[in-house]
């Protein structure tokens, strides 16, 4: 996979490259990584990107013909996603990340501080948010979105179990996690995880798990399809409410 | 404001520290940052920071020591936010980034790989996800809340107006926006965005805001006060469905 990064802040990225699963999964060959400044496609004096609106306004708007000779110097294959970063996409989502993981090449499109010019979005296979807040640029999303994506890969994470167990895998969110010492500074481990007793300890950490979701996130139970055990603890935590 | 990372991986700050608007902050001294390495505060003899699950299961768990200890040397005051980065916190949000922002001194501690020893929560004042996606480790989520806040300190962005008009602030998606030139690779800019007319533009905006918003995000609308206007527009939108 060959993950490529528009953006105006190269060095943004350096120290994420080289940390981590990121690096592991370039070293074993699995992910490729650049960055390509923008800046230096543009084709006016001063490589300026950006420009004043259209219609006026506050802020300024980012130049479509730099992002459009960028990406044409990329020579992307036919079956590249192109994702542009922006508060207007579709939420980023572990279903996402899935669809990604399979991709070839992809390509992050990164503006910084202000709007696009609208004509960039037809540059784009998905607009992508990663969430309702406002950054500076699109430089830490593409971070995100990219290590969602790298860890997917087959072989990037030591044990392939630890996926498959997380948060939004299962549609719940995951049960409390205690190691040693079996007491901390007065806060005890529940007696069921020392009973050595395989089948409570699983009924308990599924129950806490729905538990956290019910009290934490009880719109992911939207969608999630309930067990009859589950549907009688779900009305057990109700009635204690 | 100090903004503090607890991090196994110090060198994934680096290029951000030093980019953009972290920059300008820094220079201004609105703002400090620097991480620590909860690694060497753990008291055994390899500095090992992870142990077994209690009660079995693939994966290993955050102890508690290291955060604990990492946590008091850095001798916080009574008012500080402690925020423990996720996939149960509560979701990351505008709102959230604005109440962080008023805080003088804010500690993220970012867990990787595994999960936290349940007792490390009761260290966190906010417990916080940026997103319905996994991550490798709390490091990005750390990055894009502190950015969410950063940006919010008075005098880092140039244009105060600018961050009143972004998307999330208004409760819509943003309008559109062009740059020259006019017409770019066949696409034209909207005739009414070069007319002058100030009201006609005004009024084309609002209704791409809401438009977009309509197409995009329809979620949003339903905490949206709307306005008599609004309301015809979006009939309008609906029947042309």
């Amino acid at each position: 996979m060959k993950l490529t990064f528009l953006s105006l802040f190269p060095e943004m990225y350096q120290g994420v490259f080289s940390s981590s699963i990121w690096k592991q999964a370039e070293e074993k060959g699995q992910v490729t990584y650049s960055v390509t400044d923008f800046r230096q496609y543009a084709d006016n004096k001063h490589n300026k990107v950006d420009d004043y609106p259209f219609g006026g306004g506050a802020g300024m708007v980012l130049r479509a013909q730099p992002i459009y000779d960028a990406i044409e110097s990329l020579q992307l294959s036919k079956d590249a996603r192109v994702v542009l970063l922006c508060p207007q996409g579709g939420p980023h989502t572990q279903e996402k990340a899935e669809q990604l993981a399979s991709a070839e090449e992809i390509v992050f499109i990164c503006g910084h501080y202000e709007g696009y010019d609208e004509r960039i979005r037809s540059l784009a296979t998905d607009e992508i948010s990663i969430g309702d807040y406002v950054l500076t640029g699109g430089e830490l999303a593409s971070m995100v979105i990219a290590d969602s994506v790298i860890r997917l890969q087959s072989g990037v994470l030591g044990n392939e179990q630890s996926a498959k167990e997380d948060s939004f895998q299962t549609g719940l969110l995951e049960h409390p996690h205690y190691t040693r010492p079996a007491e901390f500074r007065g806060m005890k481990v529940p007696d069921v995880l020392l009973s050595g007793h395989h089948r409570n300890i699983e009924e308990w950490r599924k129950k806490e798990s729905l538990r956290r979701t019910y009290e934490r996130r009880p719109d992911l139970l939207e969608d999630y399809d309930q067990s009859d055990q589950e549907e009688k603890w779900l009305n057990e935590f109700k009635n204690n409410d």
